[in-house]
């Protein structure tokens, strides 16, 4: 029968992202709790637990709904980040926050500069917006070129998507270019969207946040989420920071209630966050150069430089690609991201968080066993 | 600045359903937990014990992402349901899966009969779609006129939102009716949206649903959730079951991970839930008569006889309307829900849950007292 509201299926995107330890469970018969995930990228200090005692007082509070206004979130936000209240609108993860932000502005085309995090394209196409990308080149240590970006902007585009920190190339924007970016954009009426998901666990934390230019720009977004910085993926807790006209017409146009009561609970543990992330910045800062120095003395691979808490690793070698290499990790009970499905890179790249000294020394074990392997089959 | 992503920002719609109780706290200065909240249909059985008890020992468990497959979700859903696994979609509470059918399956024209809940209406039109009302009248006892309804479908509209049991009215709508319809909106190409919110609390519970005939049917969709039933709202967990050719388009349109890990995790209790639903639904079947018969000893209302956990009340004096109710319920330290905002009520009209009897009795009380100080003022 075809009928009104008939269309074509697309195929399930559900296996896209790192971190899908349910289906690796499934598919190498190796329990999900028993799998070093290098997959996803979360703090690897672990949910504070201060933050897990919150959720637990909590529990009772589900007999109601959540305030659909989120009051007491936005304002422990608010004073986390030191902008203001209407500012901010919470989402259930950054990927709420992303599907609104373009049914809600009526976004039609796109501009991302990649490679970058793929669900901006995913949901863009979702939503029927056109799509063009901008290379971030390999040859240029993954840095956004402003001036050709600058000249690109002008071909005319609703809105552009930035990850900064950027997703898979660890790499950081600094402010002034972002800044000089941001007056280009306005010129040209483009919406900038700025994915800041993992901006606390960069040297500097929130301040490389464009937060600060938040009541200056009606032309700028910022997205962020709890997710990776309390290591908390499964409780979906993101938000959007913006001009105030931008977040009311957000909140019209979003799903009631999609921030449960346990992922606002949140709010509670948000004045007590600041001595945690200071040391979880303090620590990955001082594991990242070690993990980097450690992945560069391997042979066959370029390791490039990290901003934040994953690695961006290039396989140089002909006889082991992405998907070999994660099957052959995967079967060691560890998941690395195959970093083939994002724009501009192939089946050479690979993705791997930072986690503590302790296990990082079992991933540099498996991962030379697995390369040197590898490398007798040659 | 008038930039390409411009347009209309829309009121603030988060104060148009009952629970709202972090608003009713603010402005009425009683704690939330303080308020008897007869204005959100919750079960009042309350949370069971023992899906607290798996809440509690989920929370390590959010250091992962959700399964964005959500298979156990799926499985334990069909086994409680005896229907087919992907005929299956989770959501974010019954909201997500009404955003979701709108926008997956390009429904541009639907038809509500009414009064009815309005948040069918609100994603609507938030949609860009057309909405036209089919009146469920007074007069007919709020019971749908299956002859009339299905002449009106031959004026051709995409979908077709009926909730039942109807909220805010209480009736149940008989399988036999339903399926008429259904017949009749196959010949016009309509897709029959039935949501079953309430269901598992009418007296025959989930043998009311239509969920036997998913398989038979290409254009029904039942919309689910467990928010209600289990006393869990500010969880956050909701389903659609239809044919596969349905859930399909719905999975390509859906916003990964929606649903967190700790509403996921109600799969676990679902194995359990069957005796908890059936001592809650025998125990809603006597205090429902009680309660009712109680309210029709009171003078000067009408009360609408109610086949599910909420009572539909009509105020026939003059001198007391619903907003003046609710504020003098409120000052009383009770919630009622003001439903003058359904379509096709007016200021006449209220919605109240139905608690323990001694809730119930504590609600008649201020309630006879509330209507007969309104009296004195005549």
């Amino acid at each position: 029968m075809q009928t009104r509201f008939s269309g074509e299926s697309k195929e399930n995107k559900s296996n896209i992202h790192g971190g899908n330890i349910a289906k690796a469970s499934k598919v190498y018969g190796i329990k999900p709790d028993e799998f070093l995930d290098y997959s996803a990228n979360i703090n690897p200090f672990g949910i504070p637990s201060k933050l897990k005692e919150i959720i637990h007082s909590c529990i009772d509070d589900i007999i109601n709904y959540p305030d659909p206004e989120y009051i007491e979130l936005k304002q422990k936000i608010a004073q986390y980040l030191n902008v203001g209240e209407d500012c901010i609108i919470p989402g259930n993860g950054a990927s709420e926050i992303i599907y609104l932000l373009l049914s809600a502005l009526n976004i039609k085309k796109v501009l991302i500069p990649a490679p970058s995090f793929s669900e901006y394209a995913i949901a863009a196409d979702i939503h029927g917006c056109e799509v063009e990308y901008f290379h971030i080149k390999e040859n240029e240590d993954f840095k956004i070129d402003i001036q050709k970006l600058s000249e690109k902007i002008k071909d005319g585009y609703d809105a552009l998507f930035l990850c900064n920190p950027n997703n898979p190339t660890s790499v950081l924007a600094q402010k002034h270019d972002l800044l000089e970016i941001l007056n280009f954009a306005t010129k040209n009426s483009t919406l900038v969207v700025i994915d800041e998901t993992f901006i606390e666990l960069t040297a500097n934390g929130n301040e490389s946040s464009m937060g600060e230019h938040v009541a200056n720009f009606e032309n700028m977004f910022i997205i962020r989420a709890f997710t990776k910085i309390f290591g908390i993926p499964g409780l979906r807790l993101g938000y959007g920071i913006g001009h105030n006209k931008l977040i009311q017409r957000l909140w019209a146009k979003k799903i009631p209630w999609s921030v449960n009561t346990l992922a606002a609970a949140v709010a509670k543990f948000l004045p007590y966050s600041h001595e945690y992330l200071e040391a979880a910045r303090i620590w990955i800062k001082e594991e990242k150069e070690w993990f980097y120095e450690r992945l560069c003395r391997i042979e066959g691979i370029k390791v490039f430089k990290p901003e934040t808490n994953f690695i961006l690793i290039k396989l140089l070698r002909e006889d082991i690609k992405a998907g070999i290499l994660y099957d052959k990790m995967a079967r060691e009970g560890i998941l690395i991201r195959d970093a083939s499905n994002f724009m501009y890179l192939d089946d050479s790249f690979i993705r791997v968080a930072i986690k503590d000294r302790e296990r990082n020394k079992v991933f540099l074990k498996a991962f030379r066993n697995v390369l040197n392997e590898g490398e007798q089959y040659n």
